[in-house]
Parts: structure tokens; sequence; C-alpha cells
């Protein structure tokens, strides 16, 4: 096995959590508050902002239609700001290694010879979780949970099989709802299936709906902010779950 | 949609994230410094637990071989501790709705009456993640990722077929890694696959092991802490990945 020490970086690609200013790590909050410049995602908020009232801050949010672009514009200024500043922060909503497409930009640094760390922060789908108190997994109902985005690709051949765990939960995933649904109900999932829905994790905004398989068919209303859906039998509230004589269909008006 | 917010809770069960003890929430280590008593697990270390000086401390760490009764004993213990002191905290390794066991002492706190509240807590996945610098998803390569365990019980039909997501995370994964190897070849993997091994992420005995799928189904060495395996295409160093006339197998020699 490798020695895992590493020099301390110049970059610090820094996942700031669901939302919520104190759902950074420690670590994370710390690096920011030594920071000399700061560039973070749109979703960030101010409230996370004030960490660093000392750096420059820019904003490289992304906006729909030319995402491409903006990566390599993103990869960019992070270079430039690595040689400018003596402490850069990438501040990522989430977590950066799972869909923060953090390695596009851990390349560019790579390619230009700048020392780098990671700070992982806590993603949507365990913020969610804590807020509506149910878990992910469950002993003897659910051991495997995946997170997955839809293919932005619409000819991409494996589009329309879902991952096959227990538990799933699909990111910035209101939109195909509906569609989503009834894939898994071809696939053989019970139309009783729980399904939770959060939009804007651990925010002030934060919104939460229980439905099942069967009602999610029908779509979701539209949303102000991010969505995660998350499906399976473990999401099942507990007097349900631990009465078996209590219909399960009352979950379906829990709203 | 429903409105999200609750009362403060008098229990809360926080999760601690991998191990280091700045890599807890900026929201878990406040309420810890606010607790009159802590129950923690055993893989909580002593630097996590100097947030907390003023509370009494109770180490309900499990053992092997009796699982069951210990999980019944913690939440008799917490339901006790929340009669007896104004704040408890309950912390957790990693997060407490992924593999936490969390629904049972949920359960227990709703059954005698007491509030409680969730923080959510970097999971071991997402720490060793940034510790290789590696991502779980990746533009175009990944877009779905599974967390999971094997099953304790040996006879439960499905044991043998793990997810089919791009990335596998297998947590607790050292001892079997051999048979999860074999696994996968056997359900249509490349036995290039990148495989990145994690024993005690974001600890100072962390260590990495970087093999593919074929050099796994000879198994692992013995380790000292938990165990993330974690397979797929996402894990290929980027050099590799991004400059595909290098050969793959120089994966399975970058100890």
């Amino acid at each position: 096995m490798t020695d895992p020490y590493q020099p301390p970086g110049k970059v610090y690609l820094i996942g700031a959590g669901p939302g919520a200013a104190d759902l950074i790590t420690v670590r994370g909050a710390r690096l920011l508050a030594q920071a000399d410049a700061v560039l973070h995602d749109a979703l960030v908020t101010e409230e996370m902002l004030a960490y660093c009232p000392q750096a420059v801050k820019i904003n490289v949010g992304k906006r729909c239609g030319k995402k491409s672009t903006a990566q390599r514009f993103i990869n960019k200024l992070l270079v430039n700001s690595a040689r400018k500043y003596q402490t850069v922060v990438r501040l990522k909503g989430g977590d950066p290694m799972l869909f923060g497409r953090a390695d596009e930009e851990l390349h560019a640094l790579e390619e230009a010879g700048i020392e780098y760390k990671v700070v992982p922060g806590i993603t949507a789908a365990l913020a969610a979780a804590s807020a509506v108190g149910v878990p992910l997994t469950r002993r003897g109902v659910a051991r495997s949970v995946a997170f997955f985005t839809s293919s932005t690709a619409p000819d991409e051949p494996d589009q329309a099989k879902l991952p096959d765990c227990d538990t799933l939960v699909q990111y910035m995933g209101g939109r195909e709802a509906a569609l989503t649904a009834q894939r898994l109900l071809e696939q053989g999932r019970s139309a009783r299936t729980p399904v939770v829905v959060v939009e804007n994790a651990s925010l002030p905004e934060q919104r939460i709906l229980r439905l099942d398989l069967r009602t999610l068919q029908l779509g979701l209303p539209a949303a102000s902010g991010p969505v995660l859906v998350m499906i399976g039998e473990a999401l099942a509230s507990r007097n349900v779950a631990l009465h078996a004589q209590q219909p399960v269909q009352l979950l379906a008006c829990a709203r």
C-alpha cells in the first residue's frame, strides 16, 4: 500500500455540502477563512461565503445551454487564479467527487503542475435523508443504494435501464420523475414502493413530498431548486414498516 | 409539499464522518460542544471527542458476534440518557442514514416520545474519493454509483448479484474482495476495470491500494481498519484515461 502523504495543496477543491452554511465540514470552513480567492458555484449561498470575508470571490456558476464552454472557462480561470494567489479555494455544491465534474478541473491543475487537495462535502442525498428522518439503508430491507443522474445524451443505449439497487436516489430527477417511475414499474418494482422527494435539501426553502411509485407516475410539481427523488422500501415511514397491519397506501396521502 | 420545520430535538443523531476530526460538519461540532452526554461508536477518535470536553462520554461501540443484543442495549441507553440529560448526542461514524442502523435508534426514540434531529456526516466513500483524487462519477463514463455491503445472511437469495451501477463501492469489503471480483468478472465486467482500495480513509493510518479486477481476485492483505473497495472506469488514473495510448495494465502495478 502507498503512503497517503501529500504535501499541502495550493488549490483546495472543497465540497460546500447541500446548502446550509453549517453543513460544510470544519476543514472546509477553516480553509475558506484562509483563502485568498474563492471560485464558487451559483448554488453557494451568501451565508456560506461569510466564512471568507477576506477573499476575492468569483461566481463561476454554470448556466444551462453552454455547459462545456463554461467548464473549459472554469478550468482556465482556476489555473490562472492559482498562479495569481497563494491559496485558492474552488467551492462546489455537494461533494466534489460525486456529480461534480471535479475530474476535469483536477486534470487542468495537473497539466499546469499546480498542487491541490480535495475536501469532501455532504452530498444532497445524505442531507435529504437526515432531513426526512429516514435511512437509505435498513437492516434486512436494503443494503445497497444507488446515486444516479439521467443521461444528457438521449441516444445513450443504456438510458432506459435504471440501477437495480435496493434504494435509488436520482439527482436532478424532478423533471423526469414520471419516466423514472414508469421504468421502475416496468422493471418489476411494486407500485407501492415508497418515494420521498426533497427539494432544496437543508435550505430554509426545503420541501419534502412523500408518495409512492404509482403516484410518482403522474409527475411532480415544478420546483424552484435542486430536486432529489429517493425510492425504495427503506424509506417507508417507520410506523408503517414496523406495524405491517397498517395499510401501506397511507404513504401516498402523507403530504 | 409539507413544511420541513421541526422543533429543536433533544437527541441529536450526528454523523462524525470518516474519522478525521475536522471532517465533521460545523453543525455537528457545534452541537457536540453543547452536549451534556455523548454516546459514541468505538471508531470515534479522542481528537473528535475533544469537541465536547464538558460532556459525559459513553462508548457504545459494538463488538462482533453479538450485534443485535448490543443494538437493543444502545437503543435503551439512548432513551435513558435523553430522560436524564438535556442535550444528548448520539455520534456515529460516517453518515447516520447510510449503513448506520439509525432507523432502529430513531424508532426507539419515537416510541419513547423523545424529540430528535439528524445531522448528516461525510460517508467514507466520499472521503476516500477525495483522498485518492479520483471521482466516483465522470461525464461520459459513469453517471451512477452504488454503495453496498455484503449480506450477513449467507442464504439470502440475491447475495450473488452485485449492483449494476457504473461505479461500485463496497463498504467493509476487504475480506470478500476476491469473491466480489470473481462475481463482477462473471457478470461481464472487464478484468482491467480499475479498483481502488482505501483503508482507514482520512485517518493518519490511511492506506491506498490501486489495482484492477483481475488482481483483486487474488484477495487483499489483512487490514487494521475499515476497508472500502471501489470499482469502476471512473476511477482510472487521469493520465491513463485521457491518453488512451498508454497501457492500461499499468494500473495493476501502481501500488
